[in-house]
């Protein structure tokens, strides 16, 4: 049986007279697309945009919500209750699913953003707060979660919740023995040679295994890896990370598609 | 058999740190609460928790939504295209749909807020706009539309979609002899006293009539009745309003109850 | 020569169609209005009748800026950068400084607020960042801060910028014997005896010093006490330390009168 | 004595994580810089690089205020109040007046956006509400309004208000023979050939007229021209109109250089 595995890119983050990322170009290179609920970026018309171009090009869509803040793009974090967390997750991933539903497409996925998606990794009640939310919602939906130690737990929480978890592996960012990603406040945290990002991928979908930064080799298993669409080198690198798991016999695959 | 009719109130219009309505308390005595979903007013909070006060009541829920502004309380009208409007009110159906599925509760009704609701009753091809929306989110919702001589006309759009309109009717609000409202701008648009808006809407009721402000009387046909739940004063009305039905035998009960 | 204090208290909090605060009632009572600046609360036109308000009753106008989350009404804190802060600040102060000009009214002083000031009380580098921003828009314009141990080294940070230092008093907060308030999430934080508040606010005026919750007394010197018009009982907590202090022969003014 | 005129553009507009325009291109080919503040694009910290890069220019700076509507980038008519028109100017102009002092910059002139540009054409009322704000911030400010068939009107109505008015000119606009704009529903209300726009501008600028729509010539005095920067071939205009009008020693100065 041949391997799957999904790619995931953050895409439909324009806002009113504001683009950013190149959607049209990335989304067909994907099988999964998480797209803005509006909080941290994207709009109502964005969003339906969004929705109907990954639908065209076949490709899974998932909500994406963040923390309410526009103007930090969602990457400052913000000291929200557990129930806030909660509420916004709800109200976001009701209104793609709305825009989606308007569109032909169920949701397959919720990724949390941003400061959002780091506060859940240093906290496990706030992935346990996203993933009432997610159930809530409609107990088909995927959660994407950070790949690591702690998969046991994760999915554990799932089954409790009846929602299945998607882990997700990030092949340009260097990680820690534990399964914990390097800081970006550290140097050597973002892999920018992309032969290497290649490699880590690959390496990760055949072996399950990730070269640390201490040199140690950690076991690791993951569904989905996220790539990015900002602009012209990140789309050659989600190219060469395509070309590099088809050559190895590997199959891009949303992960509804394979997911237990 | 007994008339029924449903009396609808907007509630849900508190905002973070801010209170406003007296929805604990105007919610029990309606059978439609109207509840807001971020645009021009409510959070996500206050959607979770209006929905379980409306649930705990008996009372049917529905998305209130309006334009973009909550500086202006969604009051003022903009210059919104019609392709905005459709995606404004799924954004905000959506929302609030999976809000009230966390709570185990079913959305019955869509009504537009404030200025939206203004502008659709000015131009036919907003309510459009606005049907197409609520019918692609989900055909069973019941759209709230204004009793007036373009009845046939909206239920024609509506079996055409395949939604309910459910056709509302202001007690509080003088008449012309076309079946529209008087404007907030003319003397007597609103009426204070009362017996008076009690009387009027035992009127509508029973006899499906109005009597405008030029003394005519038409026909009119509602199945919906707005009220206010914002101070004291109107709390009593609908308490009054209420009383006045239940004595007359009417039975005040959600539109999903009898709605065809 | 007779003692002289300042009354301080938030105003101008409401929002759009939003009454928050009671405003009419407090502002005679105070000699300082902090107004919120549309950040964490207010709007323009709010901004403008609170100024005008303020002017009439001769008190104080100060601007009250806060992290921009209208939702969480900036008490939530959020991982902003010192240059963000001096942005933010600079922005909401001109903004007032502006709408107070168009009264007639000069500014003077800024209070930052809610998580702001409490992320300020935290780190020292925040205090200085605030007070940049101040300095640069007004040399004239006197900055509140938590009155502490700290008064030296922020009375340095003032001198060094060019601008004055007024330190602030809670009469309703419990004191540790560093000087700092005892955490909101401890018991007997909030002190809700109103003779209590009282007494401790006129110590305080009269003799220097606070009793602490160990029960030891520290030295404290404070130009201004913070007051709040939430609600009625605020508001007879106000006129009950104007009676006690000017009872004691203190006189309230605004720290411009007396602030060297 | 040799003629001047003013090159203005819209910049700053950038928000948060969007970035709009070529400000850094733009900025070192034009004499006056119309930025942003906020409300329909543009915030604290794009206001400071910005007003910065216009220093570094020696290009001056203006206040760009705009309805409250991110979403819709202040491009749509909103049904505001004129004090609500005055209250957000004054909020708007003030913000950006302290963000240029703390880079030590004055403002010169102060030019509305979008919609609000648009209705203020439409209403005189509108201009009033404009410049009556403008006026109480400072009266050294100049305001832009369009060039027109009404500059002794709004010449009245600046000298009433003690503030001076710069007329403000389209040189990739269709004027009607009454010297209004060709509306942008109409076909050929943009003119998209470089050398026609450049050529129209000579005209303006040494003959003082504009040849319209229907054919005929009007008279039209203009103190600033309008420009823009969104795009490389937006820029090649700009360049073409600088050397245009340089090779006919016209000097480009910002208006505070001239107006009288």
């Amino acid at each position: 049986m041949r391997i799957k595995i999904d790619l995931n890119s953050d895409v439909g983050e324009s806002f009113g007279n504001y683009k950013i990322g190149l959607d049209e170009e990335v989304i067909p290179l994907i099988s999964s697309a998480n797209i803005a609920c509006g909080f941290h970026a994207g709009d109502p018309e964005v969003m339906r945009t969004t929705v109907s171009l990954a639908a065209r090009s076949g490709v899974a869509v998932g909500a994406h919500p963040g923390l309410p803040d526009l103007m930090g793009f969602g990457r400052r974090a913000m000291d929200v209750t557990l129930q806030e967390i909660k509420d916004y997750v709800t109200y976001q991933v009701g209104a793609l699913q709305a825009v989606a539903k308007s569109q032909g497409v169920q949701l397959q996925h919720v990724k949390p953003h941003g400061a959002l998606y780091n506060m859940a990794v240093q906290k496990p009640e706030i992935w346990e707060a996203v993933a009432e939310a997610v159930a809530a919602v409609h107990p088909g939906l995927i959660l994407f979660a950070l790949a690591g130690p702690d998969r046991a737990d994760l999915e554990a929480m799932g089954q409790r919740l009846g929602i299945r978890i998607g882990f997700e592996f990030f092949g340009d960012r260097a990680y820690n023995s534990d399964g914990s990603l390097v800081s970006r406040k550290l140097p050597g945290a973002v892999i920018h040679d992309q032969d290497q990002v290649a490699e880590k991928i690959l390496m990760l979908v055949k072996e399950g295994t990730v070269s640390c930064v201490d040199g140690t080799e950690i076991a690791l298993k993951a569904d989905t890896i996220c790539v990015h669409g900002d602009n012209p080198s990140a789309l050659a690198l989600v190219r060469k990370i395509r070309k590099t798991l088809e050559s190895a016999g590997v199959d891009i695959a949303p992960v509804r598609d394979f997911l237990k």
